[in-house]
């Protein structure tokens, strides 16, 4: 009860600090992180949650849903407790309209009759236009009210509780183990006329080995979000996935980034290592240990309270010096450190808080969780590399690595 | 080639019927539909597409991911080419700004000065809203056009082309395999003492058996996105997942719906079978036959161009003869047959055409992809029966199913 009461006052007073009288999340069948963090996970598919002061989420849900819905601990309404149904028949050609009298119920029915109501979740953009012209339109005693940037659950996300924090080292110990194996089953294969072989000759693939990482993932509960396998020139875009049918070579520079999440939803770890089979070419060792020596220059950078672009500055100032661009030297540059320096993570593989030159004002909390990620790409010379690992801020306000993984370049073969 | 040039003329000509100058898809790294539908799958985590007529889509990417959203085979720009950089400098306060500037400039450069412009997409609801408000007040020579119900991709989904439905029928074959390995895996199990246990006498439970499928699933290239596999009275709540706790019994009745799909995002696969392990009461078993006597008399209401709800309305009719009640005669109603008949399926789980008594301007068309799914509800009474096979409307305008899986209620134990 601890948690769900702390998570309950956080809420109430960020309302409180933006006046909103009321929260409606709103959205379809995506997966919505804003749905599984104020519903404990319950497994909705479909459903709204009303939150008001100083009360419980309530869950509103179609009959069919109400069982999964009452694992929240939370209130459940169906949608015909608000008369849907009748709404139907008396609008059968205007669904915004059945829409609309249904909120208006919904709010009406917790008490709510004017007031600010903020408006959440993740949805069909297209359908809410209308929704947003009409509401503004039709009910002038509620002010609906959207965010931007920073919002309120966001903010709400943004230091973890300690049963978030479980979840998040058990996940990391996981990730890690997989990482493990994933490293182990590579350093079973050989070199055979430049290509990575297994014992019977055959080459190793990059969809082989994601297949493996997908396997190892689902013996530790965890389900992949995308993972990047890439090697060479691919390692040389920080998003490109890696092609299935390449196979890999030795003295190539590989980046796998690996952020899995709980099967179905729920907390991610965000992990990155760079690797060379066999041995590594002097060009890729020397990014390599550049990247390193950026890791830990960022490390130093770290305090409580802190701002977080600290960081990103203290890695920036480091790689121009090297003669590298930036993306604060060059924005939007192919070449050298091309992205930010990390990021919060949680329910969603980016959140809060930023590690960016472009946010000055995000500092670190106890509560925290964040990757550290630097990197330097050169798809056109064949190759990137990247290091990342996820930290905690600690309940003592000390920077925790949940990411111990060796750091090695060269992956030895057999 | 020709498959993409089918979907640019059937989006030409939606668009055409709506006079819509531009498409504009928004949206963030929530996994969207239609960002997929339209870039053939690019696995892009972030980024805009326009369509103006007689064009090709344009992606508009991070340069980050380029080299992903190229294998669209579509044009593709980055956010750098309109000068995002430039105006985030300008306006450093304000990102809505920033945002509106950047879809002018987007738009202006593709020759679009005013005219009609849809926008889709899936993405956070409260960052649209003062986005529509000020794009509505700002861009006076725009008209942003939302749209509710059956939308252009919504329609353009609604029929399959030969690349689609070649992937939905590999899809088909591999989700029966997964089935029948399931079946195959239980039935090794026996009965000690109410419980299903393997040779060792080690209790099966649902979390077990989902662990196999998961790992079947992957074994064929497939991810799940939220089995149900639910025994007794959480069989009776039509969206209960079950209890990974619980162990298997006899003579209880299971639902067990699967529905994955290529991993990463893709097309799915939509079945759903009742088994009783070892045998059945004598109530599951009237329901059964009941339920299948529903679907045959569904299949015989079809025909090519014929509305669909009058398949929705044959089960209806049954059912309430047999005296249960149905989601028409009790809307909202949690006991019986609570649900309508089917829906298409696709990239969405859920896709036109409707089968359902609410939605009476469906017409099956060559090309659909459709479930159809009765079943009947008793949560009270520890029960419930789904049987769900999924058809396409092939070239020859038949009605074909793509789940051949046997339709056996009573799964035998060994």
């Amino acid at each position: 009860m601890g948690v769900f009461e702390d998570m309950r006052s956080d809420i109430d007073s960020l309302m409180a600090s933006r006046q909103l009288d009321a929260l409606l999340v709103l959205g379809g069948e995506e997966f919505s992180s804003i749905r599984y963090y104020l519903s404990r996970g319950a497994d909705i598919t479909q459903g709204y949650i009303l939150k008001i002061k100083a009360a419980d989420p309530l869950l509103i849900v179609n009959s069919m849903e109400i069982e999964e819905a009452a694992k929240s601990g939370f209130p459940v309404k169906t949608f015909g407790d608000y008369g849907l149904y009748e709404l139907q028949r008396q609008y059968p050609d205007d669904p915004l309209a059945v829409q609309i009298a249904f909120f208006t119920r919904i709010l009406e029915t917790a008490g709510i009759e004017f007031g600010r109501i903020g408006l959440y979740g993740t949805g069909n953009l297209s359908e809410f236009i209308e929704f947003i012209r009409r509401v503004d339109r039709e009910l002038p005693q509620y002010e609906f009210v959207g965010e931007n940037g920073a919002d309120l659950f966001r903010e709400a996300m943004l230091t973890k509780d300690d049963e978030e924090m479980a979840r998040l080292r058990s996940v990391a110990e996981r990730t890690n183990t997989v990482m493990q194996a994933t490293w182990d089953f590579i350093s079973g294969h050989h070199v055979e006329q430049d290509q990575v072989v297994n014992a019977a000759g055959e080459a190793l693939t990059i969809g082989q080995v994601k297949s493996f990482v997908l396997k190892a993932l689902l013996e530790k509960g965890l389900e992949d979000t995308g993972m990047i396998f890439a090697q060479g020139r691919d390692a040389g875009f920080p998003h490109s996935r890696g092609e299935a049918e390449d196979v890999l070579r030795p003295g190539q520079s590989i980046v796998f980034d690996l952020f899995p999440r709980e099967i179905g939803g729920g907390y991610h770890h965000d992990m990155t290592r760079t690797w060379s089979l066999g041995y590594a070419s002097p060009h890729v060792q020397k990014a390599y240990d550049e990247v390193m020596t950026a890791f830990d220059l960022s490390i130093e950078m770290y305090g409580l309270n802190k701002p977080t672009y600290l960081m990103q500055e203290a890695v920036q100032n480091y790689f121009e010096a090297q003669g590298h661009e930036t993306s604060r030297s060059h924005p939007g540059t192919l070449e050298g450190y091309v992205h930010s320096l990390g990021h919060g993570v949680g329910i969603n593989i980016h959140e809060l808080p930023r590690i960016s030159h472009l946010s000055q004002e995000d500092v670190f909390q106890i509560g925290n969780c964040i990757t550290i990620e630097p990197g330097l790409y050169y798809p056109e010379k064949g190759f990137g590399v990247r290091v990342e690992d996820m930290f905690i801020v600690n309940k003592r306000g000390e920077l925790e690595s949940l990411t111990p993984f060796r750091k090695d370049l060269v992956l030895p073969l057999s």
